[in-house]
């Protein structure tokens, strides 16, 4: 067995989706959030843990139907790889994130109901909200990096 | 830790959902099938390998949004716990069969796009085609055992 | 995305380990037990659920650190892929079973601690005790179809 | 469901284990890097993606089982759920870093063999090597942290 990781996260989509063409291939990215919670067995009920935030990138196909699917919002789950991204921050000191290259973007039907059609693969670009340009435009660096075969 | 199991399934709906009210509980029933695929390293291509089916049992919110969402041939992300479902045939002999009790359905976003709704709880049963009928029967007698907890 | 499956199930081996050449592929067999426990919510602890049983097979290099790894009762973790074992029984009807086919096979150190050693291939095949023969020599017949590449 | 996430990592432990009692419970800390390859359709072979290196925080019976068999350089199985750690740097600028709270760390049979035995509690701190004092104690903050329940 090949050393490897795999991810999987539940939570809510947290900005809108940035679809473009990096070098001729489709790429998609988005910020989402997870809350776990667990029981609080001393009152009875659940308390949430702190919420984790992570990017999440696709390509090709996947990035395309994810374009076209999901929504600012949207209750989701993504499976995926997570990979390093190391940059110098404006201070020369070295940094780093996870970035989830995920392999599976799906609705959570434990929140709602979704409807599948096969698409034709025509898609045109979306423009992400002004507030979100921000964050997505802090990601674009690790989306200019070569996606793993 | 406890001791548990977990499984994650892709394939396609093989049925209809059959969706009915269990002691008051709503849940949900379809078999699918996932035909994972090998590298054919000699050929350069891919080799399927054989098909293998399972039954999934969905209760509550999730049975309601799957009855909702989920259509005959739709490609899926099925993640559940493996139950074991045991009987007598009709030469006495014990038989069993694994039923995956789903915490998860999902359309795959690798296959197509879907659209998201958050849905009130009222649904109409679903009319299981005639040549599901058989099919759907037979897990009848799993689908009046008890839900996990 | 290919279609697939993937299951990881925690418990307890309850056989001796099967080694031997198939074919020039080393190969091991056991089965092994796990016994979901959920909590109970009107009584304050936890309630067990039914134990699921599954056949696990591994080949290769896995099956030889299994052989000299895995006793009967050790608690382990073992992922891998569900593949069916269709064949007749001598009532001439079509019997399926599920056999896990693993990549991962791992003593849980929840359950105790364990030492590790890189190992020779060289290994003495294992002698399963009599009363584990029979469970088994029924596994046999699975054990001749080929491995996933 | 609730929201949740959950890793799996395969990988090498790359510091001693800093086992210590934190507030009354058991608490072990390491580090641990997971070097994926993907097949170069090329070149026929593998390639090597980047390294990626994640810290490991185990608590309680699991701690103390990881202290008592988790050596420098072993090949292991982590499974756990990520969570986010916050602190401010030297220059006043938010940080933050994922850490993998652990409920499964096993050795992998796939790169060698292990011998499992039943254990009693009793045990002795871990002296980390000087080499790994610097980057333990980086993980010293986020050890003060709660433990998810």
């Amino acid at each position: 067995m090949q050393q490897d990781n795999q991810i999987t996260i539940f939570g809510n989509v947290g900005t809108t989706v940035d679809y473009r063409d990096v070098n001729g291939i489709p790429r998609a990215i988005f910020r989402m959030g997870s809350t776990p919670s667990v029981r609080d067995w001393a009152g009875g009920g659940w308390r949430d843990l702190e919420t984790v935030w992570i990017s999440v990138k696709v390509f090709r196909t996947l990035a395309t139907n994810v374009s076209n699917s999901i929504k600012k919002g949207d209750p989701v789950v993504v499976t995926g790889r997570i990979r390093n991204d190391v940059w110098e921050d404006k201070n020369g000191e070295k940094r780093e994130r996870f970035v989830l290259e995920a392999s599976l973007v799906a609705h959570d039907l434990n929140r709602g109901a979704s409807s599948f059609r096969r698409v034709d693969r025509t898609v045109t670009l979306a423009a992400p909200s002004p507030e979100d340009r921000d964050v997505l435009d802090s990601l674009e660096k690790s989306a200019a990096s070569a996606p793993a075969a």
